[in-house]
């Protein structure tokens, strides 16, 4: 059992801390962005040092205090606050903010866990490197949270998860000890891998504190184009046949359905929309190509074939940067459009990449059997990862639905799960997708990971109530 | 405590399992390549299908059996033989040999563990992709010891280690529960992730029955250059001038040290050398690329570049497939001329990338404080991980120097661990450096592990003596 913080405990940790650590708990702290759930006072740390983390730690061990670690506060799943049982500690990790080093000659880069994911990008610019994460609250999202939830975004496709990013980690461990992994190394196979365990446990099997991160030479010519696709077999079509001419330089493939520009359109008139009459299907391709390559080239020789094949009937290539940006600018608009919208149900789903035309036909007829939505379907359709969000009908609201949303959820999770794909691809379970987990996940799967959690987290300390019930 | 193996555990399986499970012992199942290990007797059981070796390892756990899991026994570090303790079951997956399924439009293919690495290979080839792990063992290791070992080879530069090429894995746990983790999913953030956690663990904590593999499109043009470069730090600097030329196309850059070379003319005099006074030092770079670029042209201005920056003093790059393969049979020739001749030592390292040369030269000096050697240090200098080989001086033998061997190996791995690096690279830990992980291996880290191990395997049946001890 889990006790809550009390004035003794804060008191003996005031001796054993530095002032600096100690922050007032404003409510910043027990919010998160969908505003589903609302974390319960606590004390607020801020430590310093990973010392400091591992002295919190030790404490909280020995009392069974909660301890929910706090990064930017940006995840979609309520990770990050602590909505029921006794009041936690809070740790945020926003004064280990630190680029440690950069090794440019290694494509290295050693950040503290509270950097600023944009922060992480611009140190890698400044060594004429890319960090390639790339997503909607990069600046605001910190490479702890970002690796603790194993973040996705937009370039997935090229580069991997947050996980493939990451050559070490340091963590401070359920005990208060502290795992000295910031490895430097491509290659180390000395026992179990404790990095990626510690990688999308969203802060439930300890704290990290620092990250060895890879980086990438910069492509040296970028290009876009958005691409009028007949439907979403044929933009699948359209990414096997840019991979098999382009290869790796595919950085991005995004889809995007018409009732996405339609929302643009409805809630942000000031986006200049790129059709007077917007295709039903459209893909975002984005190209980084090696010196001697043109960009504008390949997407012209990469339409060109795709109209011959039927996959495409129109598009815009950029003619410069600022137009590709346009283009990004657009697609990076659209999470903000449905939030203005107002979703009955959001879903962060994947299936395998063949399964994707028959969810969504599938999705579309099962919920019609449910009601009358608007539903936007859009996202890192190279990587099978689907944002599938649910809308009201123009004059309804959300609250009109209120009652549908559970069921909502339950259809289109049951149709992922039937398609061997994931309610989850890249937010993690958090608090909200704990019964999804139970419900979906497999029973030896399941039973694995509450075998480690308590080895390595006997009293449940570890942000407690996150990912395992 | 462990039980050996008895007449009447035997009886009970064969009541249990089918006939074609059981196997007669021979004496490869109880060998290994450098040949330090030699396996005891027990009992040789070959299941067909996933339920197979789940009841195998049930019986086992019920019995507190030890199940020492068997692919293709290519493995440098003893992990598939036990050479102590009560005899084991020896679990061979060479039945479950199954290419399950290929998905060429999601570059996936499903591989049973018991199938060779180059049968992968050629299904994908078959389907036009690429499977792009290669290393020199390929026409005898098996999937499931190539992901149990995290195995790397050649082409981790471009396409990542065996854990970053596979997306999925079934299982067979300690408890003899299956584990059904075969997605075909890139993104899936659902919990802790179990399959970079049982690859790498050697079979210590479960027996992989079949993966999920990511596969690529293949590059449309290959090229290859064998490039005399002035020292170790030049080889560097030409991979990040490569690389920031040609990008990802850059896929393998591999150290060849005179010595190897000159091993090759000395061991197997067939082999046609590319220069009549070999350089100290030359890289051999394989480049994939797509329809429209021109690998020699990339070679050719990546050498002009290279010499005027005085990195490179001579080249050759391949003007065929035939000479692109030629240059691969030298590279991959140096493992036999290194075993024709017989090492003293051998070491599979690796550092941070810029303390390359600094390895290169401390190494040096410090082994000639223990005696005078030949050294071949050759391998993937993209990736940091370096096989650096103790040899004897002509006309001595490895048996001469035996009583040096502890002391070199330690001379190495010291320096190795001192500049932040790693004593297993891409081989493993297996019995043979069971003791250097104790050394080496952050005292948090190992706790950690050791707390897994318990959770998932209490009676330690999995694998026995492997990893740790």
């Amino acid at each position: 059992m889990l006790t809550p913080v009390t004035d003794a405990f804060a008191a003996d940790l005031r001796a054993r801390l530095p002032a600096a650590c100690f922050r007032d708990l404003t409510p910043a702290y027990l919010e998160e962005p969908r505003g589903r759930y609302r974390g319960q006072g606590g004390l607020l740390l801020a430590p310093g040092t990973v010392e400091e983390v591992a002295e919190i730690v030790r404490a909280c061990a020995a009392a069974r205090v909660g301890v929910v670690p706090y990064g930017g506060g940006t995840g979609l799943v309520g990770g990050q606050v602590m909505d029921s049982g006794p009041a936690p500690v809070i740790v945020t990790l926003e004064r280990m903010r630190a680029i440690r080093a950069v090794h440019p000659a290694e494509n290295v880069l050693i950040a503290e866990a509270g950097a600023i994911l944009a922060e992480v990008q611009d140190a890698a610019e400044a060594a004429g490197r890319l960090f390639p994460l790339s997503l909607a609250s990069e600046g605001s999202a910190r490479i702890g949270g970002v690796l603790s939830t194993n973040a996705g975004g937009v370039n997935v496709l090229r580069y991997g998860n947050a996980r493939d990013l990451c050559l070490g980690i340091e963590a401070v461990l359920p005990d208060g000890s502290v795992l000295h992994g910031l490895k430097r190394l491509r290659k180390d196979n000395t026992g179990y891998d404790l990095r990626h365990l510690l990688i999308g446990a969203e802060g439930t099997l300890g704290i990290i504190t620092a990250a060895a991160l890879k980086l990438v030479p910069p492509p040296a010519r970028t290009g876009a184009a958005l691409l009028a696709v007949t439907d979403p077999q044929a933009a699948l079509d359209l990414l096997a046949l840019a991979q098999g001419r382009i290869g790796e330089g595919v950085s991005a493939f995004e889809l995007i359905h018409r009732q996405g520009l339609d929302f643009l359109a409805e809630t942000m008139p000031e986006i200049r929309q790129p059709w007077a009459e917007p295709p039903e299907w459209c893909v975002l391709i984005d190209l980084g190509l090696g010196a001697g390559q043109d960009p504008g080239a390949a997407l012209e020789g990469l339409f060109a074939e795709a109209a011959g094949a039927g996959l495409v009937s129109d598009g815009l290539i950029a003619q410069s940067e600022a137009q590709r940006a346009a283009f990004w600018a657009l697609r990076e608009s659209l999470p903000l459009a449905n939030r203005k919208i107002g979703a009955i149900s959001s879903h962060d789903i994947s299936v395998p990449l063949s399964a994707i035309p028959d969810f969504i036909a599938c999705a579309g007829s099962a919920l019609a059997a449910l009601g009358r939505f608007r539903v936007n379907c859009f996202g890192h359709v190279g990587d099978g990862n689907l944002h599938y969000n649910v809308f009201p009908m123009p004059g309804e609201t959300r609250a009109d639905h209120e009652d549908k949303r559970a069921a909502i959820k339950r259809c289109v999770h049951d149709l992922v799960h039937a398609l061997g794909g994931s309610v989850s691809a890249e937010h993690g379970v958090g608090r909200l997708k704990v019964e999804d987990l139970e419900r979906y996940g497999d029973p030896a799967r399941l039973a694995a990971m509450r075998a480690i959690k308590t080895a390595l987290d006997p009293a449940g300390i570890m942000n407690p109530g996150a990912v395992l019930a």
